[in-house]
């Protein structure tokens, strides 16, 4: 289907300006254009916006955007929305004449899109930096009621490989991380009620740059917005924090997984309770983190129903 | 009184092959000498030996020991102790010809020396560095039911240096901070069942050696031996990871706290219940870590009983 | 023509145990198989080893290996060499079954393979990581007189995509970068007589890993293994250390570089007298850098014959 | 003599908002107070402004400032310079009411002083940290044509601790490090005309915030302002980067050298043509790091005559 990686994530939070504080005055993201309601943010590393944030009337997520190689990938993903019968329809935004919105079978809004105005360059404008260093957006992790299927589906209709895997001893699918970029995870799927946001998460540059966001939370006094970590997972081996934004959306500032381009790359299974999969340094995982996610919209922008997952029950490492 | 720094600390272990395997082939510590039931390690820092382990048949603390500024410091030290009518005696130990044991007036066996053999500069040999690399001895922490006047004695007596304090709203002291070599301490006094020995502590040189000790742990599937951490204490504004060796000894590694020099400098105050004491980013600190500590031993090597603390209950940011 | 990436490289070596005692010993490559008169590394990361050294009567470099996706892509390339009438030949080796040899038309003796036993993960086995922690093979740098010329035939026929460029001020090609695997390169041309090697690159996890590299250098009192660096390149972003081995060749320690998957992402120009662009900071360049190259060898194993490069002269930022 | 640590610095400088760009744009100096010609900034661990830049005519160094312990120890060394018939005179500054100057007998512009008005904590407050992060005064280092004599003064009548010194063959001393506060040095003497500054140093939290320095530096294109590292120094094992300010004056960024306090600690001998005493990693030295200093002022604000040294010529690892 030509999927490259993932492009943006469109936000709904109540109060812009409150957020705009969290993104960009604490996380340093940069701030690239703010327009009526909305305003366009991205990391230091990339060349496209990634982020946007839209005043709204309720926090949720209105597209989970993805970046294609060409135009040719953008009819065959509408072909396959009109042959699924998917919900879909086109619409342009800042600097991105085309963008083609799915919404799949699982009820995830999707967004696909090739040509972006590239921004300028500013890796290298260290002393514009703020914050932490955010580089780049590296993936989304969705709850879902049928990770199994959703799984299926990603890899066998949308190109997404297999990376990692959480199944339990009977062999049912609690977790998957599939890519397309080349690294761990492009999207991942997580047992819950869902169509649900679990986090987007953007790249840092090394383990450094995550304690210094949980200095600069602390600093600011904000402590509450720290849902978990620092730590270092065990699954994608990553250095991981997790941070609550004003609206309750998670993000996952995130670094030093691994390279897996390779097409007979290894799908490493991990057991539901062993105690490093969440926390290679075996801290639990508290509660909130299983349960709490982010509303998504449907096209139409109304908040989608959520169905609970036949999977009931939390792993035994939790706070 | 001529007390310059921590010095040594000497632990019985239950079985010093284990011992060795945790301090030595997990976390680098130096192997220096090893006669008998006792091995003598060091970080790489060092010019001295720090830790002595030695097999006995149940795990406590020995002697705390303290460098001095030269022979008349202990006889200052001796006089104190037979005024005070403190058990005291003197020992030689390898390559320290003088170690003058006191059990002072709460308890604590601490051990003082001047003389002792100077090892071989290991600080650039970085080739042959192992572990996460363990620099040095910085810090006892003990537990004492009686904050107050042993902080007051350690100040006035044997002219240690307040940095910082947790009172609660009765201006009663939980926990203080007391140094003498330049940075926040030397020795901490946590309110609790005591005497008995809280943690001791080791140098590194960056946080990023604190998340190696945490992976080397978690890599050698020992990640129950990691009871708190990594994280940065707001107390210190140090980063640190707690560790329980195999006898339930504490090491705490430690690095990044201040220069606390200047004769006046103002003693920071911590209330009791705020969440950025225990640790910066808010983390909750399990309950383990207000209630476990290793025995202390008598000058004639015999457990020293044990009082519990008038001031009972937990600070509210707990697992 | 379904390249995946760098997959190895085999080194001729004249003196085994010293090899292994700079790559293994020091630099801490995982060795997993010696036999005969050869050893295969691989970096923590790896799940095929990736360097081979040969015990030989000089110094050279034996093939430049890359990881091709499938069967039908040795096909297509047989096929290539076979319509270019380009020398090439099938081997096995170590858990490689079929590997193609062919000699391209500037020289270099490239190898393609898919297929390769997979070893054990090591990745989260800290505790048994040594040196600065090498984790998988990210690139080869060849010297050639006809930049130019390879990088359009990199590009057009073998399908490298261009990320960076050097050029003076008539146009004319110094230098580039091309990729595969989604970063900044597995294959860059370095104007200078060739065909040679310059060097091949090993990923660190992070910067403070390369700074620990130098450090284990000077421990162990050889830097003069040290040729340039710790620095930050102006191309690529990467953090960097060049060293050379005990038989001259060349090998960088990388890490920091950016992602480049888009297919549209827009190759980034440096001016050749830019003195950001061989080091960010500033830092001249040894003139060794600018000379030094390993030999080829041809596929009947013996040494390419090398051609100066019609473009003289060194960039004006050169010790 | 009751000297506890470096105190402060005052520059002269011809531009101070050039000046304030560099220390407080770039470098993220917290600037305190800006008064008439003069600005007093501070690191973010700092209670006390350590760096006073003043607007003048021409680039010197007024003082060089030293904290001392007590009223009385102020009164020693005035009676010190009043014995020694050194030029002295008291003054009051910013929050400090008794500055005692004193030309000491090689010229150098010391000043001295105990109460100072503590400013506010920022160490915490993370999320106001800018640049690298520079966090305290640590040392500074002074061109002399007459280092034996200056270190012997310094050691006998101000009671400062050798930690380290170079010596060429004839046992001549070329370079010494002394200390006060505990680690390796308040102040160093360097062979070459003088009596002059060769630079002062400011401590950073860990070798990334080095590296930090320096990419800001590129970033905002001033790498003509690094004039050597980052590295590490043989001598202190400590990590630096020296920049020169708008005015040349050059500043050390430092951190990682090691603890000193012992009073039977021994000093490290230095071969004058050891190549690790620089750098350890080897890297030759900028020709103009041995002969580019600041100037000094007498107590009338007066440029202080320079002497040649009789030791003449540059170590052999020069660039």
């Amino acid at each position: 289907m030509g999927i490259v990686r993932v492009g943006f994530i469109e936000l709904w939070v109540r109060d812009l300006e409150a957020s705009l504080g969290f993104y960009r005055g604490l996380l340093g993201f940069r701030l690239e254009r703010q327009e009526g309601r909305s305003a366009y943010l991205r990391g230091y590393e990339e060349l496209e916006w990634s982020l946007k944030l839209t005043q709204a009337p309720f926090p949720a997520v209105r597209t989970l955007g993805f970046k294609v190689d060409g135009e040719e990938a953008l009819e065959a993903l509408l072909r396959w929305a009109e042959e699924e019968g998917l919900p879909h329809r086109e619409e342009a935004d800042w600097g991105r004449p085309r963008i083609l919105r799915v919404q799949d079978p699982f009820g995830y809004p999707l967004a696909f899109y090739h040509r972006a105005e590239k921004l300028e360059r500013v890796l290298q404008r260290y002393h514009e930096h703020r914050g932490p260093g955010i580089l780049r957006l590296d993936h989304f992790n969705v709850f879902s009621p049928e990770v199994g299927e959703a799984t299926r589906y990603y890899r066998e209709r949308l190109g997404f490989r297999l990376t990692e895997y959480t199944e339990d001893e009977e062999g049912r699918l609690w977790a998957s991380w599939l890519h397309r970029k080349g690294n761990v995870h492009d999207i991942a799927f997580t047992n819950g009620e869902g169509p649900r946001l679990h986090h987007f998460a953007y790249w840092l540059p090394d383990p450094m740059a995550i304690l210094r966001a949980a200095d600069i939370l602390a600093g600011a006094v904000q402590t509450d917005r720290i849902e978990r970590g620092p730590g270092r997972h065990g699954i994608s081996n990553a250095m991981f924090l997790y941070l609550k934004d004003p609206d309750g959306h998670r993000i996952e500032l995130y670094t030093s997984d691994y390279l897996t381009v390779d097409p007979d790359h290894p799908p490493l299974r991990w057991s539901l309770n062993d105690p490093r999969r969440q926390t290679l340094w075996g801290h639990r995982t508290p509660k909130s983190w299983f349960l709490e996610g982010s509303p998504l919209l449907s096209l139409e922008d109304a908040p989608l129903p959520t169905r609970p997952s036949p999977l009931q029950g939390l792993p035994e490492h939790v706070i």
